[in-house]
């Protein structure tokens, strides 16, 4: 028994929108993400992805019939450039909108029947419109949720005692920079920084000659919480409005000079790339699945970190994957190169354990906020979700078919990330695409 | 010669205002710092202090007679509830608003003339307003300035090699959360988190009893950079629109157990106390001495670091203060009680140095952005400005004048921070206070 299905998770809907009913589609009608994008005039409109096109939702309101709450959200994303507004009305509106939104894009309802005849006017191609943040991220926020990752990084500093004694009882995180998010196609210039080498010499300062990728999921908040008031852990997914893809661009030579004692700053602030679809937790109910990590000996959740809830269906089933096209790649042609691939469930701590944590101090959460899962890894190497991991501290290079190596990210070099749920039963949804391209510093 | 000296900065200038003649105002017509308050109708505006009271900026228009671009940014400061757009305009706006406003306020022009007539639409008293936070914080930096508080905090953990091999070259910081930044006077609830005294036992959860302040001053952001686009040192402070003071509230046992591998995080993110004015860089022209940490055989600061004028005249002559309240000094009608006293000209980076290094790796600031300087102490043990370094971890008490003593917080403390600039020739100045009272949690 999976909870939150409905009508809008059947696997034999159809949509008008052809496109949609392409098997390798991340948007078939089940999925219905949404995201903002930039309207012909300038101004900023919220849309739901639906096979290779957008849904303008404003422009379908006669159709969707949203009542005044969710009226007067839709309005407010326009004049605030985000989807905030619809997101701080929390769950029930989000399922209106769903089930309003997937009516309108069946091929089998009245409505579907009304929007098909203006196609033209509600649809426009996703490759003609220019995809936005789908937020105003007012705070951002990266976990370290991943056992894999934290003891693969740790292993390379201190190989006797990979994971620290807090590890295991606190989902460790840290506040990232909200001003240099960006959505996915924005190019990422290699900083320059800060580095040493020699211990004995001074610093020098440069481009990052160590750039790298992190895989990650963020969490998007919906409603938040008041400033004193914590969120307690069985009602936290109830403010997290949906997942997208997140790629924390690091600078690993920045990072190892810098972090002490107060943790990553430049080596992380110079960019960090968003997916531009918001895929929603209704989407998502088909795909839940307990949170495999946490082993027999392993510390039980701490009170304020514990549901039997949490335990059993507090994670998805998410595979997420790292592509790779370098510039030589790319002049011969070649399509991409998967680096890595991971699953989601494979995290030590879940959402919800996130937010119970990030707000147990009293901290208040806005609509909006991010909160990053922290790089995916899984227990291989295949699985690592940084060249960090993945080429051992640039130990191990990668071989690419064009027969060039990676140690770390080079000019040029393009990321493509990308995240899609699958389970028996049920329509395969995906993610869209998280991407940015290195430019020279 | 001191740079930046005008007319508006003349010790022998009178207001009007006769509570700005007082010699122990905060507020003569020499700082016209600028604030936000609620008006009665429930907008908010921006002011300006002088005396006890708030000159209301959007009511005195027709006589400031603002041009096109600041009249628009004044108007724009109501709608988004802040000063943000007017401190994007940069120095050559705040200039020409301070020389309208102090000419509006003195008693030997015209515009004062005028002004006076109409005192009681453009005056309210201070304590009849509700001041709110100046500027909406978009991100919130905190760094670590003070080679004093480095030490301190150094020697507690690791007496024999007490400063990192990073401090004397990275000007260090990290991200703060700006959800939880509340003015001046909000209640601070006492934080509940994890903490472990004991390694072999599991951790606790439950209040902090190690709960501490931190005497800062904070540096706000006027004119922003573009992603990517590095500021110069020489050109650091034209982004910098004023200063104000800072509480960042700490939870130090919930921090000695978290901030392993990446910094504090809930230990800080519960609150932090901003004061209601930004006094603007022009204000502080007189005040401006050279940083005077930096010791000879240190290392000289790297090229993007360095700057003639920032060595000679970066920091200013501002003195800074915390006091106590507690519960018991309250009921026996006892005064504040001072803690500490120190000069923030000690700090071994200046904000100029703070700005080139944030923005160093292309990382972008915004109008409003905040950047701390980290806890401000000096050499001695009366000008640690914070209780972790003033009761040395709570091994030395300190004894207050109800003979009740304090190794960290208790409940119903209030902690008074203030600061002032003095030098010969020109009226001394104050920023107000930043002030917040701690509750059960």
């Amino acid at each position: 028994m999976i909870r939150g299905l409905d009508e809008t998770h059947r696997a034999d809907l159809r949509s008008w929108v052809a496109s949609a009913e392409r098997a390798d589609t991340d948007f078939p009608i089940q999925n219905l993400p949404l995201g903002c994008v930039r309207a012909p005039g300038g101004a900023v409109e919220p849309v739901v992805a639906i096979g290779d096109a957008v849904l303008h939702l404003l422009a379908a309101r006669d159709l969707l019939r949203p009542d005044g709450e969710l009226a007067s959200a839709l309005e407010a994303c326009r004049s605030v450039g985000a989807l905030n507004p619809l997101l701080a009305l929390g769950h029930g509106a989000m399922r209106r909108l769903r089930a309003a939104t997937s009516a309108l894009l069946r091929d089998d309802t009245r409505e579907g029947a009304h929007a098909r005849a203006r196609a033209s006017t509600l649809l426009s191609p996703m490759t003609e419109v220019g995809l936005l943040l789908p937020v105003h991220v007012g705070d951002y926020t990266d976990f370290y949720a991943s056992i894999d990752h934290a003891t693969n990084v740790g292993r390379m500093f201190r190989p006797d005692n990979p994971l620290l004694p807090n590890y295991k009882w606190v989902p460790i995180g840290y506040h990232g920079r909200a001003s240099s998010i960006v959505p996915s196609g924005t190019t990422i210039q290699r900083p320059a920084g800060q580095t040493r080498d020699d211990p004995n010499a001074a610093p020098a300062v440069g481009p990052s000659r160590r750039l790298d990728y992190e895989l990650e999921v963020g969490a998007v908040v919906g409603r938040g919480n008041a400033l004193g008031a914590p969120i307690p852990i069985g009602s936290a997914e109830s403010h997290v409005a949906g997942l997208c893809l997140v790629n924390d661009w690091s600078a690993r030579d920045i990072q190892t000079w810098e972090y002490q004692p107060l943790g990553p700053f430049l080596a992380k602030s110079f960019a960090t790339t968003m997916s531009p679809w918001l895929v929603t937790l209704e989407a998502l109910s088909p795909f839940r699945t307990a949170p495999a990590a946490r082993a027999p000996g392993d510390p039980s959740p701490l009170g304020y970190l514990a549901d039997d809830e949490d335990a059993t269906a507090g994670s998805w089933e998410l595979e997420l994957e790292v592509w790779i096209v370098t510039q030589r790649m790319r002049a011969s042609g070649l399509p991409a190169f998967r680096v890595s691939r991971a699953r989601f469930d494979r995290m030590y701590w879940t959402f919800a354990q996130m937010v119970a944590h990030h707000t147990s101090n009293g901290c208040n959460l806005r609509p909006g906020d991010l909160l990053a899962s922290g790089t995916v890894s899984g227990p291989g190497a295949e699985s690592r979700g940084s060249l960090l991991e993945r080429t051992w501290r640039g130990t191990e290079p990668l071989a690419l078919p064009t027969g060039e190596t990676r140690r770390f990210l080079e000019d040029g070099d393009e990321v493509v990330m990308r995240g899609v749920c699958e389970r028996a039963g049920f329509r395969r949804i995906g993610f869209g695409e998280c991407r940015g391209i290195v430019s020279a510093g």
